[in-house]
């Protein structure tokens, strides 16, 4: 029998089956800088729906591990190599197929960076909402596999509310569209919802059909700056009580302004120890009457300075920095990066319980949030090479998951199960629950090849 | 061993477990009168979780099928008794469990009327989108198992774009909670998203936790009367083409005004071959834009009459007009009832391939439909007792479905597959679509007793 990369190089163009441990190396890991990855037996750089069939075929015939990967941009290891597996990178499979106004529909390849797809549908008067912080890089393939969340779910809702349709190569390599280019359908099993998060342990998605909305309007933007995390949280609870559902609502704490403004010196850090930054779009005066709403709010929780910023340069430059904090944050060591989220009511609570966690385990964490959905980030820091610390570390991100799980909250809001937060889903999730998901598991990946040991899987 | 009933009866009191044929026969089947149904072994009117799991724990040992039903108001024939089932009432389980302003959420039991759901929300001041026809009738448990739709779905999505969480009887009777409290969270498959639309045949839904939404503006009505389906329908593409997004686009046909003037006497007929329904809720100046935006599409694709509305008694009534189509039909004798659903564009094609259908057999097809999404209702007429004309209504039946395939459509947007759709469901997915049905369909239901048979089984 030829051996695993003889057998794909004699059924997919040579360039494109990568043994090379330089160039491979650059590919095992995604950005959960603390899961653990093993060594692949190559890297399959896939140019076509037909590569894929042939990489899964070769793969189900041998049983080996298949680990799909957009852009590597993931933070809970999901994409990680697997000891021996192919690395399947959807990357090069980056055409944007099609885009319907009158539909309102796109069809893409999975390797369609998100931010592109954006700016094409914006070029014909359509938006692509889902906005994930890494959506300059991230893809919507992997977009796709994690459910990936963004500022604007808060009003607009996931990945998943706008997949209509995928066609993924399943089971030994079988090629299948699931869902439909309809507004509505209902026949058999919703199965491209049920691809539509579960990160590569079901099959590679080779084709997404996304719905589109109409461009927006001119979004306002409502800047708070508070003395206490407490006092922000308390502001966002306002105003989900006031009924306003913001377009955007972002917590950024002091450690995060400060790591941006010694990357990008953007002087954010000597005014504010959190800031929330508010949005609307609702059109003309209701648009302006929520934007009143959200600044009121901030004032009667306590922020020290708010102000509807009219400064759509100034506004863009704030929401950058929300963007920027996790990449700044990392220049300064390995990043544990939590993703817990809690009922919005409960936002003040968790960030206490956050803090907590932080002085009983003497660490380091800082907070971004998509605080409207309650969706929380803890960015625990560790200098490079400090056990202790890193284990120190550990602890306060396993009491923050069992704070969130006692809060009535999970433990991924949008970053997805991965390596990082298998334990977390043990927890959280009934046993009953945890048997189902592996039956839905043995029945699609008759094989085993899909990513196996991922999200739920026993952590090692 | 006990019998079945005996069994139950020692498990449930026994005024829940009924077997008086004469009590019985009311729940055979659901409205769809043209799918065939069995005589249940015991009919249970479950009143609580209890209830349910001992039923299904019974069941699942001694290989009986359980039929889950609601208010019976599904079209497909889903809730349609098999031979020897217990038919599971969830009817009594009918509480209203929470409803949460700060959170946006509501927790029901199964048996709760979607209407009545809906007015307990509007008290607190917020809004439960979904509204199928069947809203005074129907149940959330029965929306949730059929994933149903709506009028106001073209704007707001469909039931499982509200579904956040559901608890379940499922396997051989395990209790489980799927999904969550939480606005966002992605731990491990959306199992609770693979049990809407279901159809019962995943386990036995006895508690739902829905999102909601804030009270919207006043809608804004504009009606066009129309001389043909086909003026009708490029007037619907027109409005999509304009980029308008509706809060409701419905259209009724000659047949179904002339139906519901004879029942109700609303002098409809007179004046309109085709009446179409518009609706905006968009507030203020942008509602008033969107409402003249549509009267122009009326007008430019040619209604004789097109008005916005200004008298809220009167947009009222003509959508009672709407709602009241199918009961008006069926007083003429048995409705045989499509549910298509076409890319938006393709309408008008749709619709003109419907009035082929009945001319090509002789039969004949009112139509209603949710317009703005594309989604079709033909309804096909026939005497009763008339044996011929049955059989060209299901050659017709089948044609349009085969059209509406052939114009990338789906065989169901709304009503499930329930038993009538199955030979639809086989032609519109591939084999290996199917066989993953049947995979999950293994894996979550070992003992086979979930509504067995219905929706990709083989049809009879």
């Amino acid at each position: 029998m030829a051996s695993l990369v003889e057998a794909l190089k004699a059924l997919i163009p040579t360039d494109r089956v990568v043994t090379d441990p330089g160039v491979v190396s650059a590919y095992v890991q995604d950005e959960a800088q603390w899961a653990p990855y093993g060594v692949p037996a190559a890297l399959v750089r896939a140019a076509s729906t037909e590569d894929v069939r042939a990489v899964v075929s070769e793969c189900a015939e041998r049983g080996v591990p298949v680990v799909p990967r957009g852009a590597g941009t993931g933070l809970s290891g999901g994409a990680n190599a697997i000891e021996g597996c192919v690395l399947l990178s959807l990357e090069a499979m980056n055409e944007i197929v099609e885009i319907d106004p009158r539909e309102r529909l796109a069809v893409v390849q999975p390797g369609v960076v998100n931010d592109r797809l954006r700016a094409a549908c914006a070029e014909q008067g359509l938006w692509y909402p889902p906005d994930p912080a890494s959506s300059p890089w991230s893809t919507i393939g992997g977009n796709v596999a994690t459910n990936a969340g963004g500022l604007c779910c808060v009003k607009y809702g996931v990945t998943r509310d706008y997949v209509l349709a995928v066609q993924a190569v399943v089971g030994r390599g079988e090629v299948v569209r699931l869902g439909r280019r309809t507004a509505k359908g209902v026949v058999g099993y919703d199965l491209c919802g049920l691809m539509v998060g579960s990160e590569g342990t079901l099959g590679v998605i080779t084709e997404i059909t996304v719905r589109l909305r109409g461009a927006r309007a001119a979004e306002r933007t409502v800047v708070g700056y508070f003395d206490t995390l407490e006092a922000a949280g308390e502001a966002v609870s306002a105003i989900t009580a006031a009924g306003v559902v913001p377009s955007a609502l972002e917590l950024i704490d002091r450690h995060c302004l400060r790591a941006v403004d010694e990357w990008k010196n953007m002087g954010l850090s000597a005014d504010a120890n959190v800031l929330l930054l508010g949005r609307t779009d609702a059109p003309g005066e209701a648009g302006d009457a929520e934007a009143d709403t959200m600044a009121d709010c901030f004032k009667r929780a306590g922020a020290t300075w708010s102000t509807r910023s009219t400064d759509q340069e100034e506004a863009e430059a704030l929401f950058s920095a929300r963007r920027l904090a996790y990449p700044a944050l990392e220049r300064l060591g390995p990043v544990l990066t939590e993703d817990v989220c809690v009922p919005r009511g409960l936002v003040p609570e968790m960030l206490s319980r956050i803090e907590r966690a932080a002085r009983d385990h003497g660490t380091h964490i800082a907070n971004v949030a998509h605080a409207g959905d309650g969706n929380l980030h803890p960015l625990i820091i560790v200098p490079a090479g400090d056990d202790g610390a890193r284990a120190r570390a550990e602890r306060a991100f396993d009491q923050i998951i069992d704070d969130a799980i006692a809060l009535g909250g999970t433990v991924t809001g949008e970053h997805g199960v991965g390596l990082l937060k298998r334990r977390g889903l043990h927890a959280e999730l009934d046993p009953a629950v945890v048997a189902m998901h592996h039956a839905v598991k043995n029945a699609l990946d008759p094989a085993g090849i899909f990513n196996p040991g991922k999200v739920f899987g026993t952590p090692g």
